[in-house]
């Protein structure tokens, strides 16, 4: 069994973005190999292996495999910053930013292609590892459309907030560990269970990186505090408290949504915590990380063996940052 | 065996964007269904169905390759159009032009999805399949990117520009037929003549298109007579022109190519005349078309079984519009 930075080590290691993609035509793979390069936590790949890893040694159809989590991964990230006009990813300038609209829609589609010719390599379960990855495509798709939608609308529910970002984040978490299942020869219910556990993990962060935007420690983070409130973004914390919020209260959300002034961002953290949607959402985080450490225990496998998948868990959950 | 007319109406029988796509997100699938919906050729699917049914009755397995042809082809139109910044497609707005660059590359994205979820539906050969499909769509992206490569280079030769519609058109039609013959069992040496076959029908039938546009009858056609032209775009004829033309010649193209005066298309016209490009142009597509009808002669099966497909290689290439 191996640790987190184990297999992130040997990930980096064997994944190598200049072999995988020609050098011609160099305006196409150049940016290819520029957005692989710059980093990244590799958390997809590294979740499809260590489950490969609880069924036996990993193999090589996982490794195909956690290629094309990685690579679609990447993929939506040079898509998405389009659509959301991001100038940076990961502190350096995105591919539309350093190359062109174009490149960014060109370059995307075709790391797209790359992801599935990486799975096409598997020697085994080819088409249900296919459906279980269109399937999961399609959802990141689908999450991405409504995260765009909810920003249009100002009655958008818990419920379809929680919806929206399984799909576009939680489902490639659970889809990756259910590969590295399946290529592993885990079918069934253990392969189910560690999708599960992926779906929730998957939540848990996300709803927890909702909380530590707004009241996470800035030198922790390297962050500014409130990024979130800042760019009016439909985080749980704006959800629910419009929500809870008297007819008074709400009308001060919604000034404060369309103020521009410095204390914009203390005055709606004061709000948020007079309406306790602090806590609303560590309970949040604390549901779904409990359903996730359930999933895992329900996986039959000796219990020795799940302890890198428990750590990393873990790990993405006790942050601070 | 069934004729272009019969298989493209079957075809659009059993091909249903409203089945293919959810409802929702609508702002996700409303763009796919129309640009399915404003019509096309349909000549990639149809080909598909050709070649399947020269190895028997066409099959479940050629079906669903028949809708992943078709379902990429329209997911590259969708890019292309943004990339080319084109307002309009079939007459009808573009997608991005209808409902904005986001929906263009989001609905783009999960369209080239939905290619592969089809795809992954055949019983047979699936791998085989994948193979050829991604090593295709992969093609089709370095020649979108040569293409738009080329529009910034003024010393494209004609090897290179035959390489690139080869990539950017022709590959994706030869895909189409050998996907129906592997979906019919036709392995090896057949499936690799329909390869060629579709590969050099392609680069004829672009090569046709080229000269249309500049020597074609506008009133057959439809279209403004010099309309590549106006639009300086780089086609073999400018750039045989460029090849054959003295240096005097050579300053007269250049000029025009930065002109913008109304008997631009006029002058040029005569210069192509002068510099016998159209002769040069009609020889290659001859030169094409010969190799695509030779191809057809060494696939292994009953020449009247090939009848539908030399009718629509003969259909393409006769047109005179």
């Amino acid at each position: 069994m191996h640790s987190f930075p184990e297999l992130l080590k040997k990930f980096e290691d064997r994944f190598n973005p200049e072999a995988i993609f020609p050098g011609m035509p160099a305006n196409l793979y150049e940016p290819c190999k520029y957005i692989l390069g710059i980093g990244g936590k590799r958390v997809r790949p590294v979740l499809c292996l260590m489950a490969n890893e609880l069924f036996g040694p990993i193999n090589e159809d996982a490794w195909n495999a956690s290629y094309a989590v990685e690579l679609f991964h990447n993929f939506t990230l040079i898509h998405d910053d389009i659509m959301d006009k991001a100038p940076l990813r990961r502190g350096m300038p995105t591919i539309h930013n350093k190359y062109g609209l174009t490149s960014g829609i060109l370059s995307g589609d075709v790391m797209n292609i790359f992801a599935y010719q990486s799975l096409a390599k598997v020697s085994n379960s080819l088409q249900k590892l296919m459906e279980l990855f269109n399937q999961t495509a399609i959802e990141v798709c689908e999450g991405q459309q409504l995260d765009m939608d909810f920003e249009q609308r100002n009655d958008v529910t818990i419920e379809e907030y929680i919806n929206m970002i399984a799909l576009k984040t939680s489902v490639l978490l659970a889809c990756s560990l259910k590969m590295g299942a399946i290529t592993g020869g885990g079918m069934g219910d253990n392969a189910n269970k560690l999708y599960a556990f992926g779906r929730n993990l998957g939540l848990a962060f996300q709803l927890q990186d909702d909380y530590l935007d707004a009241f996470g420690d800035p030198e922790k983070s390297g962050k500014q505090v409130g990024g979130d409130i800042l760019a009016n973004k439909k985080t749980i914390l704006l959800i629910q408290a419009l929500n809870v919020a008297n007819e008074q209260q709400r009308q001060q959300i919604n000034t404060l949504l369309e103020s521009d002034t410095t204390d914009k961002v203390e005055k709606m953290l004061t709000l948020f915590r007079t309406l306790k949607v602090d806590e609303y959402c560590r309970e949040q985080v604390h549901y779904y990380s409990e359903l996730a450490f359930k999933n895992m225990d329900d996986v039959a496998i000796p219990s020795a063996r799940k302890e890198p998948l428990l750590q990393l868990a873990q790990y993405l959950l006790m942050r601070d940052k």
